[in-house]
Protein backbone atom coordinates (compact mmCIF):
# COMPACT_ATOMS: atom_id res chain seq x y z
CA UNK A 1 0.00 0.00 0.00
CA UNK A 2 1.46 3.27 -1.30
CA UNK A 3 -1.34 5.58 -0.74
CA UNK A 4 -1.39 6.65 -4.36
CA UNK A 5 -3.82 9.15 -5.23
CA UNK A 6 -6.37 8.37 -7.31
CA UNK A 7 -8.87 11.11 -7.46
CA UNK A 8 -8.30 14.77 -9.04
CA UNK A 9 -4.87 16.35 -8.51
CA UNK A 10 -3.91 19.40 -9.57
CA UNK A 11 -2.75 19.47 -12.96
CA UNK A 12 -3.69 16.36 -13.66
CA UNK A 13 -6.99 14.40 -14.29
CA UNK A 14 -9.26 12.20 -12.30
CA UNK A 15 -7.65 8.50 -11.75
CA UNK A 16 -4.08 10.26 -12.78
CA UNK A 17 -1.60 10.93 -10.22
CA UNK A 18 0.45 13.86 -10.89
CA UNK A 19 4.62 13.09 -10.10
CA UNK A 20 6.83 15.77 -9.17
CA UNK A 21 10.44 16.82 -10.71
CA UNK A 22 12.34 14.37 -8.46
CA UNK A 23 9.99 11.64 -9.34
CA UNK A 24 10.22 12.11 -12.96
CA UNK A 25 14.48 12.54 -13.39
CA UNK A 26 14.30 9.14 -11.13
CA UNK A 27 12.67 7.86 -14.10
CA UNK A 28 14.14 9.83 -16.88
CA UNK A 29 17.26 7.96 -15.42
CA UNK A 30 15.92 4.37 -15.13
CA UNK A 31 14.45 4.48 -18.95
CA UNK A 32 17.12 3.82 -21.64
CA UNK A 33 14.82 4.29 -24.90
CA UNK A 34 12.54 7.79 -25.12
CA UNK A 35 10.52 9.74 -27.74
CA UNK A 36 11.95 13.25 -29.29
CA UNK A 37 8.85 15.55 -30.71
CA UNK A 38 9.81 18.01 -32.88
CA UNK A 39 8.05 20.59 -35.61
CA UNK A 40 9.65 20.05 -39.00
CA UNK A 41 8.76 21.94 -42.34
CA UNK A 42 5.40 22.12 -40.36
CA UNK A 43 5.23 18.52 -40.05
CA UNK A 44 5.14 16.72 -36.25
CA UNK A 45 7.49 14.04 -36.06
CA UNK A 46 8.16 12.11 -32.59
CA UNK A 47 11.03 9.08 -33.08
CA UNK A 48 12.60 6.60 -30.17
CA UNK A 49 16.02 7.11 -29.46
CA UNK A 50 18.51 5.77 -27.11
CA UNK A 51 19.17 8.34 -24.14
CA UNK A 52 21.16 8.94 -20.92
CA UNK A 53 20.02 11.79 -18.39
CA UNK A 54 23.37 13.71 -17.70
CA UNK A 55 24.60 16.93 -16.01
CA UNK A 56 20.46 17.55 -16.01
CA UNK A 57 19.89 17.41 -19.83
CA UNK A 58 18.88 14.53 -21.85
CA UNK A 59 21.60 13.46 -24.60
CA UNK A 60 21.48 11.18 -27.16
CA UNK A 61 23.39 10.45 -30.41
CA UNK A 62 21.79 10.96 -33.82
CA UNK A 63 22.88 10.63 -37.55
CA UNK A 64 22.93 13.95 -39.68
CA UNK A 65 18.73 13.73 -40.21
CA UNK A 66 16.08 15.35 -38.94
CA UNK A 67 16.63 14.98 -35.49
CA UNK A 68 20.08 16.72 -35.56
CA UNK A 69 17.63 19.66 -37.75
CA UNK A 70 15.82 20.09 -35.00
CA UNK A 71 18.91 20.48 -32.62
CA UNK A 72 20.82 23.13 -35.20
CA UNK A 73 17.87 24.86 -35.01
CA UNK A 74 17.69 25.67 -31.36
CA UNK A 75 14.22 24.19 -31.89
CA UNK A 76 11.61 23.75 -29.13
CA UNK A 77 11.37 20.38 -28.65
CA UNK A 78 9.29 17.51 -26.25
CA UNK A 79 10.64 14.54 -25.22
CA UNK A 80 8.54 11.52 -23.30
CA UNK A 81 9.19 8.74 -21.54
CA UNK A 82 7.05 5.91 -20.23
CA UNK A 83 6.02 2.36 -18.99
CA UNK A 84 3.06 0.43 -18.74
CA UNK A 85 1.79 -3.29 -17.66
CA UNK A 86 -1.04 -4.25 -19.78
CA UNK A 87 -2.29 -7.09 -17.15
CA UNK A 88 -2.75 -4.26 -14.02
CA UNK A 89 -3.50 -1.71 -16.56
CA UNK A 90 -1.36 0.52 -14.46
CA UNK A 91 1.63 3.02 -16.18
CA UNK A 92 3.62 6.26 -15.93
CA UNK A 93 4.43 9.12 -17.99
CA UNK A 94 7.45 12.14 -17.79
CA UNK A 95 7.05 14.79 -20.54
CA UNK A 96 10.23 17.23 -20.85
CA UNK A 97 9.64 20.14 -23.18
CA UNK A 98 12.74 21.89 -23.89
CA UNK A 99 15.46 23.11 -26.41
CA UNK A 100 17.37 20.88 -28.47
CA UNK A 101 21.24 22.16 -29.10
CA UNK A 102 23.57 20.18 -31.01
CA UNK A 103 26.90 19.53 -28.72
CA UNK A 104 29.68 21.04 -30.29
CA UNK A 105 31.84 21.48 -26.92
CA UNK A 106 34.81 18.70 -27.67
CA UNK A 107 35.78 18.36 -24.04
CA UNK A 108 31.75 17.65 -23.43
CA UNK A 109 31.70 15.51 -25.93
CA UNK A 110 34.55 13.71 -24.68
CA UNK A 111 32.83 13.33 -21.72
CA UNK A 112 30.00 11.88 -23.30
CA UNK A 113 31.91 9.33 -25.06
CA UNK A 114 32.94 7.67 -22.11
CA UNK A 115 29.19 7.37 -20.92
CA UNK A 116 27.47 3.81 -21.93
CA UNK A 117 25.22 5.39 -24.17
CA UNK A 118 25.49 3.41 -27.24
CA UNK A 119 23.14 3.83 -30.09
CA UNK A 120 21.44 0.81 -31.30
CA UNK A 121 21.91 1.46 -34.84
CA UNK A 122 25.96 0.57 -35.66
CA UNK A 123 27.31 3.82 -33.38
CA UNK A 124 30.19 4.70 -36.22
CA UNK A 125 26.87 6.07 -38.21
CA UNK A 126 25.71 8.27 -34.82
CA UNK A 127 28.68 10.27 -34.24
CA UNK A 128 26.83 13.50 -33.54
CA UNK A 129 25.56 14.04 -29.92
CA UNK A 130 22.69 16.30 -29.03
CA UNK A 131 20.90 17.62 -26.28
CA UNK A 132 17.60 18.50 -24.80
CA UNK A 133 17.83 21.09 -21.82
CA UNK A 134 14.67 21.10 -19.95
CA UNK A 135 12.60 23.97 -19.50
CA UNK A 136 9.63 22.22 -17.64
CA UNK A 137 9.39 18.86 -16.27
CA UNK A 138 6.11 16.78 -15.70
CA UNK A 139 4.68 13.46 -15.29
CA UNK A 140 2.36 11.45 -14.55
CA UNK A 141 0.88 8.13 -12.77
CA UNK A 142 -2.65 5.90 -13.01
CA UNK A 143 -3.83 5.19 -10.91
CA UNK B 1 17.26 -15.36 -40.81
CA UNK B 2 14.67 -13.05 -42.21
CA UNK B 3 16.94 -10.99 -44.65
CA UNK B 4 16.44 -7.50 -43.27
CA UNK B 5 17.87 -4.70 -44.50
CA UNK B 6 20.76 -3.29 -42.61
CA UNK B 7 21.69 -0.81 -45.33
CA UNK B 8 20.58 2.74 -45.61
CA UNK B 9 16.91 2.51 -47.30
CA UNK B 10 14.39 4.88 -48.92
CA UNK B 11 13.30 7.18 -46.07
CA UNK B 12 15.50 5.70 -43.48
CA UNK B 13 19.31 5.73 -42.98
CA UNK B 14 21.95 3.60 -42.04
CA UNK B 15 21.42 0.45 -39.72
CA UNK B 16 17.06 1.45 -40.00
CA UNK B 17 15.18 -0.76 -42.58
CA UNK B 18 11.99 1.14 -43.23
CA UNK B 19 8.50 -0.72 -42.99
CA UNK B 20 6.04 -0.48 -45.67
CA UNK B 21 2.35 -0.02 -44.59
CA UNK B 22 1.07 -3.33 -44.12
CA UNK B 23 3.40 -3.74 -41.90
CA UNK B 24 2.70 -0.60 -39.82
CA UNK B 25 -0.91 -0.93 -39.79
CA UNK B 26 -0.31 -4.97 -38.21
CA UNK B 27 1.84 -3.33 -35.56
CA UNK B 28 -0.64 -0.70 -34.63
CA UNK B 29 -3.62 -3.57 -34.66
CA UNK B 30 -0.93 -5.37 -31.96
CA UNK B 31 -0.44 -2.50 -29.46
CA UNK B 32 -2.17 -1.45 -27.01
CA UNK B 33 -0.71 1.94 -25.85
CA UNK B 34 0.83 4.56 -28.08
CA UNK B 35 1.52 8.94 -28.32
CA UNK B 36 -0.42 11.18 -29.62
CA UNK B 37 1.52 14.51 -30.18
CA UNK B 38 0.18 17.59 -30.85
CA UNK B 39 0.76 21.58 -30.12
CA UNK B 40 -1.37 23.37 -28.54
CA UNK B 41 -1.14 27.15 -27.04
CA UNK B 42 2.58 26.86 -28.83
CA UNK B 43 3.61 23.70 -26.64
CA UNK B 44 4.34 20.37 -27.60
CA UNK B 45 2.35 17.75 -25.80
CA UNK B 46 3.48 14.02 -26.14
CA UNK B 47 0.92 11.91 -23.92
CA UNK B 48 0.34 8.22 -23.81
CA UNK B 49 -3.05 6.58 -24.08
CA UNK B 50 -4.73 2.77 -24.40
CA UNK B 51 -6.27 2.60 -28.29
CA UNK B 52 -8.07 0.61 -30.66
CA UNK B 53 -7.39 0.27 -34.58
CA UNK B 54 -11.02 0.47 -35.65
CA UNK B 55 -11.87 1.28 -39.25
CA UNK B 56 -8.58 2.25 -40.61
CA UNK B 57 -8.15 4.91 -37.88
CA UNK B 58 -6.75 5.28 -34.20
CA UNK B 59 -9.64 5.38 -31.87
CA UNK B 60 -9.59 6.17 -27.80
CA UNK B 61 -11.06 7.70 -25.25
CA UNK B 62 -10.34 10.39 -22.89
CA UNK B 63 -11.40 13.06 -20.64
CA UNK B 64 -12.47 16.92 -21.62
CA UNK B 65 -8.64 17.72 -21.21
CA UNK B 66 -6.06 18.61 -23.55
CA UNK B 67 -5.86 16.00 -25.66
CA UNK B 68 -10.04 16.23 -26.46
CA UNK B 69 -9.00 20.16 -27.60
CA UNK B 70 -6.84 19.14 -30.29
CA UNK B 71 -9.76 16.76 -31.06
CA UNK B 72 -11.80 19.33 -30.88
CA UNK B 73 -9.74 21.66 -33.51
CA UNK B 74 -9.41 18.99 -36.00
CA UNK B 75 -5.92 19.36 -35.34
CA UNK B 76 -2.99 18.21 -37.09
CA UNK B 77 -1.63 15.33 -34.56
CA UNK B 78 1.28 12.34 -35.00
CA UNK B 79 0.59 9.45 -32.84
CA UNK B 80 3.51 6.91 -32.08
CA UNK B 81 3.53 3.42 -31.37
CA UNK B 82 7.20 1.32 -30.41
CA UNK B 83 8.40 -1.41 -29.04
CA UNK B 84 12.08 -2.29 -27.98
CA UNK B 85 14.40 -4.87 -26.17
CA UNK B 86 16.98 -3.46 -24.15
CA UNK B 87 19.56 -6.93 -24.57
CA UNK B 88 19.26 -7.41 -28.39
CA UNK B 89 19.13 -3.69 -29.40
CA UNK B 90 16.24 -4.33 -31.40
CA UNK B 91 13.30 -2.34 -32.05
CA UNK B 92 10.80 -0.63 -34.35
CA UNK B 93 8.50 2.39 -34.44
CA UNK B 94 5.43 3.33 -36.14
CA UNK B 95 4.12 7.40 -36.79
CA UNK B 96 1.00 8.02 -37.87
CA UNK B 97 0.64 12.25 -39.39
CA UNK B 98 -3.15 12.89 -39.70
CA UNK B 99 -6.09 14.92 -37.94
CA UNK B 100 -7.77 14.06 -34.88
CA UNK B 101 -12.00 14.64 -34.46
CA UNK B 102 -14.03 14.32 -32.03
CA UNK B 103 -16.61 11.94 -32.52
CA UNK B 104 -19.63 13.02 -31.66
CA UNK B 105 -21.86 10.52 -33.97
CA UNK B 106 -24.09 8.03 -31.95
CA UNK B 107 -24.57 5.37 -33.88
CA UNK B 108 -20.22 5.37 -34.64
CA UNK B 109 -20.05 5.67 -30.66
CA UNK B 110 -22.05 2.80 -29.41
CA UNK B 111 -20.22 0.43 -32.02
CA UNK B 112 -16.66 1.69 -30.20
CA UNK B 113 -18.41 1.06 -26.82
CA UNK B 114 -18.69 -3.06 -27.97
CA UNK B 115 -15.07 -2.94 -28.53
CA UNK B 116 -12.40 -4.37 -26.55
CA UNK B 117 -10.90 -0.71 -25.47
CA UNK B 118 -10.19 0.01 -21.51
CA UNK B 119 -9.12 3.45 -20.64
CA UNK B 120 -7.13 2.34 -17.56
CA UNK B 121 -8.16 5.66 -15.88
CA UNK B 122 -11.50 4.86 -14.28
CA UNK B 123 -14.05 3.92 -17.50
CA UNK B 124 -16.81 6.55 -16.46
CA UNK B 125 -14.35 9.42 -17.06
CA UNK B 126 -13.00 8.78 -19.87
CA UNK B 127 -16.74 8.98 -21.79
CA UNK B 128 -15.12 11.11 -24.99
CA UNK B 129 -14.18 9.64 -28.10
CA UNK B 130 -11.28 10.76 -30.18
CA UNK B 131 -10.26 9.46 -33.66
CA UNK B 132 -7.38 10.50 -35.64
CA UNK B 133 -7.57 9.23 -39.24
CA UNK B 134 -4.05 9.14 -40.50
CA UNK B 135 -2.69 10.68 -43.52
CA UNK B 136 0.18 9.63 -43.54
CA UNK B 137 1.91 6.22 -41.92
CA UNK B 138 5.31 5.92 -41.79
CA UNK B 139 7.87 3.06 -39.94
CA UNK B 140 11.15 1.83 -39.05
CA UNK B 141 13.02 -1.04 -37.70
CA UNK B 142 16.19 -1.48 -35.91
CA UNK B 143 17.95 -3.40 -37.31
Amino acid sequence: MTGSESGPTEGGSPGISVLDTDDCVALLRSTPVGRIAFVHDDRLTVLPVTFAWSDDAIVFRTLDGEKLQAADQFQDVAFEVDEWDVRSHTGWSVLVRGVAEHIEDWAEIEQLEQTELVPWAREEWRRMWVKVVPGEITGRRIP
